[in-house]
């Protein structure tokens, strides 16, 4: 691999576009040249070496004919292995900024305490001024299973832990991380499931783990459970949920992904007061904190070492 | 002090009434002769050791002759200090129940969350099936003053530190506590609400500390600064809030606690959207792990040894 000289990172992301990031970034690497993906051409595509995006329109990946690395902005990176056309040989990073997972975190925890603690109940109290009969919350009786212990996945059990409340995370193979309670395989996930009332999903969207959320997993969980998705819309197999909330298997579900995003306007997810929903919020990147990790990640990778965050490509994740 | 031959537990507790009390700490002590305090007489009355009691109708306490303890249902003992009959030399005792001050935690965690998270707004949009622009949620900008470093105070720190929301707790006297952060002294009060955007009241209940939060206090803050009272009613100056709401000074208030309880149902408070109202549930008391502390206290006065949870009569708390 050559080094290129006067080399360019591109960047995109949707929403407000790329500038905020192009800016932070120059915040953090000052003398970076950072430039809209979108608006190299001509030669200056040979001079790209990292690619940092976010729903990157498949194809223009493969233009840049030097890079070396696919930088993800976010946690997940299925949005750039859907690209048909993405250079095989590149290595994809995801993002690890220490900063996301403390947010996701709180999500995760403010949506666990909003069940545990009804506040749906006293907020329709609330509504009619109604004052009720007091009520104590056992968190002792609280267990979540944490489905997927990567960082955010370890970050979560080390919180909840600190909070008091009770969790076991579960891998597909076997892992350890100090203080982290966890088991692994099918058998595992079985024996965990019956032992938990709140369900976490924090899995990466594989072709294994698409449709996990699904009739046959909340039947071995215990009756009333609350089911929390801030994995992929893709792991939720949305026509299940409706059926398991009307037996009364989960008692309530928090989503903050969606097969389809934005959620459409018709969505029966909308209309059912069981589902707390919440706009793809749970760990929404922060770009002054992003960016410390992409600067660092772009001198590893210009200095010829290995950037943090690489996606095993034969797993997916 | 004289021994009791067979002594009597008097329990009292509004609400559901003494009951269930009794019988969590037959449980936890077995063989115990616990009574309600309202059904105890003639010779009995000087047979009691140990009043455990919330609310207890003014002048029973003083019946029980040879009462060595009397031992708060709750972390606030003013339901105590306000009987204008209590035997003046009788020790007073506070529930400190490990479990309850997850339970205090957890309520304060799930207040803070909600408004940091801007849980209102996304609920708003979830009302009108709209999925808003994304946003993100910096944690780093959040500084909590706890006002009251007890057991209380001490664990919610602790919990706010692992959660990395930063914190400082805040006491009338010079006091420190392991991995806790805190100041004394009113100019130090000063600087602390200077920085401070999020206040959380845990102080008891005394001459120095009824109505507390106040304009005065509200104006120390940076401007939309969220208030969180889970100490007394009487520490709010109630005709201060919507003020300073209405200014913008405070963007939001979390109370769990009134001057009147239940809240009349006419009370301003009830329509305001900016006053998220709880009805005295942050640290509702759990029968089953209270009774592991108020059985301790009874062994401990029985042995003639210190009880846990002791008030300072001269501090009031």
């Amino acid at each position: 691999m050559t080094a290129i000289v006067n080399p360019i990172v591109a960047v995109h992301s949707t929403g407000d576009g790329p500038s905020a990031w192009i800016a932070a970034l120059k915040d953090e690497m000052p003398g970076v040249d950072a430039r809209p993906a979108l608006d190299i051409a001509g030669d200056d595509l040979a001079r790209v070496d990292v690619s940092i995006s976010w729903r990157l329109p498949h194809g223009v990946m493969a233009r840049f004919s030097n890079l070396k690395l696919a930088q993800s902005i976010g946690a997940g990176v299925d949005h750039i292995l859907e690209d048909p056309e993405r250079p095989l040989h590149v290595p994809i990073a995801r993002l690890i900024d220490p900063f996301m997972a403390g947010s996701m975190t709180h999500h995760i925890v403010l949506q666990i305490l909003r069940w545990h603690r009804k506040a749906d109940k006293f907020e329709r109290f609330a509504a009619e001024h109604v004052w009720p009969m007091s009520e104590a919350f056992d968190h002792r009786k609280l267990h979540v299973a944490i489905l997927g212990l990567g960082t955010l996945g370890e970050h979560l059990s080390r919180s909840l832990t600190a909070l008091e409340i009770a969790n076991t995370g579960w891998t597909r193979s076997p892992r350890s991380a100090a203080g982290v309670a966890s088991v692994s395989g099918a058998a595992e996930l079985d024996a965990l499931l019956a032992r938990s009332n709140v369900v976490v999903c924090l899995l990466p969207l594989t072709e294994q783990t698409e449709g996990v959320l699904c009739a046959e997993l909340f039947a071995k969980l215990p009756k009333g459970a609350l089911l929390v998705n801030v994995g992929r819309g893709g792991h939720l197999v949305e026509e299940d949920l409706i059926p398991a909330l009307d037996s009364g298997q989960l008692s309530a579900a928090a989503l903050d992904v969606f097969r389809q995003e934005p959620l459409p306007a018709d969505h029966p997810f909308w209309s059912d007061a069981r589902i707390y929903i919440t706009p793809h919020i749970a760990a929404e990147v922060n770009p002054p904190t992003a960016s410390i990790a992409f600067a660092k990640n772009i001198a590893l990778i210009r200095a010829g070492e290995t950037p943090t965050g690489l996606v095993d490509l034969d797993r997916g994740y």
